[in-house]
């Protein structure tokens, strides 16, 4: 199929050039004209702005949208809707808030524009070597899609998990889980290294991937582990993107308890505090309820 | 190797049958003496009694024990620890409390009898086909328990997770960890469930295992839902072993913080009670402070 690719980034690039490998026709653009010789590189045909990517798709355009979630991609979905003629479909595979996604949806749909949201995981490995899709669209644009998700996808890698939201809405969802399980793991780190019993952290983790808990993220833990498992020069700050917290408001909107996603945000939180405001004033009341002492600095 | 085999239930009857089946020699017993014609079918020879065992044993005897935690594993690792000479080595390979097997082990030493703790993963399925084992041991026990390691893990599913402790230790972490990873696929479930996105939670979980949070877990969480995603006939009760507990026990002795482990095993408590006490004190205390209707039972 024909299709243009917005974001040539460090996602965007590996996709656009997986298309061009399955024997699309890409018209890539973006805001970094630079890229434009790495793009032709990979067999993706670079275009100078969304006129010029609508001129070379015509009727029934698609474009996929691989961009920073947030006011980058909604401007770039904005743009588009006016450039692109009624009928074309739009694809924003960002990591995206499903709440934007929505409102994009409707937006587009006022102009006759079809609106799919796909989430995709795997990070940059997952882009150069087929990522997993999931995807938010009616079945229509779902089929029409199916070139490109072969493309872009793992083996097997793909699924409609709904209609236009659904894919954000997964995607946020997953990545919250995966917040909790990377937290689980670590927790696990530290009971083991703070044990009075001496335990050989990297092998009882090898072990780990023949029992239960076996999954992709212990093996990256192990690999983050294994150059040093004392992890002696690492700083112990957490960053957390979107999702994590979306995903946080959406439990607090309908009310869903989701203690253990919930804490491992907190976790980070806390991670990334020099010193903590609450300790601080609990080390204080407790100074002025029992008489204990309140360590100052000096 | 000539082995002894104490505990014919379902997870020792085919691990002392994978025994036999590499040619090891097996001596089994079991309190149950009717499982004798199943253990002679899988190769293994029944004894009467400890006293049998030691015989058939000899100098340098190997037992190992895979009964329930608790008392009467205890029981049955200090009834060997008679009927054994010294220089024998007695594995214990249930989901014995680590705290239970340091003292076992200075127990045994004492009658200079080498004791091994091995954490056996995979449930059944593991026992049958081949288990995860986390073991605790000195370097000369391990090395001579290598055949009988060879015969009852997965292909490159063993390894030496650190002295006489170390296993169960490992074992145990690693279950608190399962608690808290099932806990998190739990909760991203529900806010699925409840979005008002309708998603399709099968296809979103199966495009997951091609995602980040890709896991032998999630694969037993699509089978646990395949049948019927609402679960509209499944009781929310679930039920915790030892080894949840023993790590928060742990984890309060050795001031780890662990909100996700914590809050794995808090919501199973949580899920085993009927009605809460605490909410309800909760709700009769708004009701006083703020003067908010308590719903009252009719």
């Amino acid at each position: 199929m024909k299709l243009g690719f917005v974001g040539l980034g460090k996602m965007g690039l590996p996709m656009s050039g997986r298309l061009a490998d399955h024997g699309h026709t890409v018209y890539g653009y973006d805001a970094v004209p630079a890229v434009a010789e790495k793009a032709a590189e990979r067999g993706v045909i670079f275009v100078k702005d969304f006129a010029a990517m609508a001129e070379a798709l015509g009727e029934n355009a698609v474009v996929w949208v691989q961009t920073p979630p947030g006011k980058i991609t909604n401007d770039v979905i904005a743009a588009l809707a006016e450039a692109l003629p009624a009928g074309s479909l739009i694809v924003d595979g960002g990591n995206s808030d499903f709440r934007d996604s929505r409102k994009n949806g409707e937006m587009l749909a006022q102009k006759g524009i079809h609106f799919v949201d796909c989430g995709v995981s795997g990070g940059v490995n997952g882009a150069k070597n087929g990522a997993g899709l999931l995807v938010g669209a009616t079945q229509e644009d779902y089929e029409k899609l199916l070139p490109a998700f072969e493309a872009l996808a793992a083996p097997d890698g793909y699924r409609h998990v709904g209609g236009p939201g659904a894919g954000h809405f997964s995607k946020m969802v997953h990545n919250a889980v995966e917040y909790a399980i990377m937290e689980a793991y670590a927790e696990g780190y530290e009971l083991m290294k703070k044990s009075d019993i001496e335990v050989d952290i990297l092998s009882a983790m090898e072990a780990w991937q023949k029992c239960s808990i076996r999954s992709f993220l212990l093996d990256e833990m192990i690999e983050a582990l294994r150059p040093d498992v004392d992890l002696d020069d690492v700083i112990g700050v957490v960053a957390d993107s979107g999702m994590g917290r979306w995903a946080q408001e959406e439990a607090i909107r309908l009310r869903v308890p989701t203690p253990v996603l919930s804490m491992s945000l907190q976790a980070r939180f806390r991670s990334q505090e020099e010193e903590s405001p609450a300790m601080k004033s609990l080390a204080a009341l407790r100074g002025v309820i029992g008489g204990h002492p309140v360590k100052r600095k000096a």
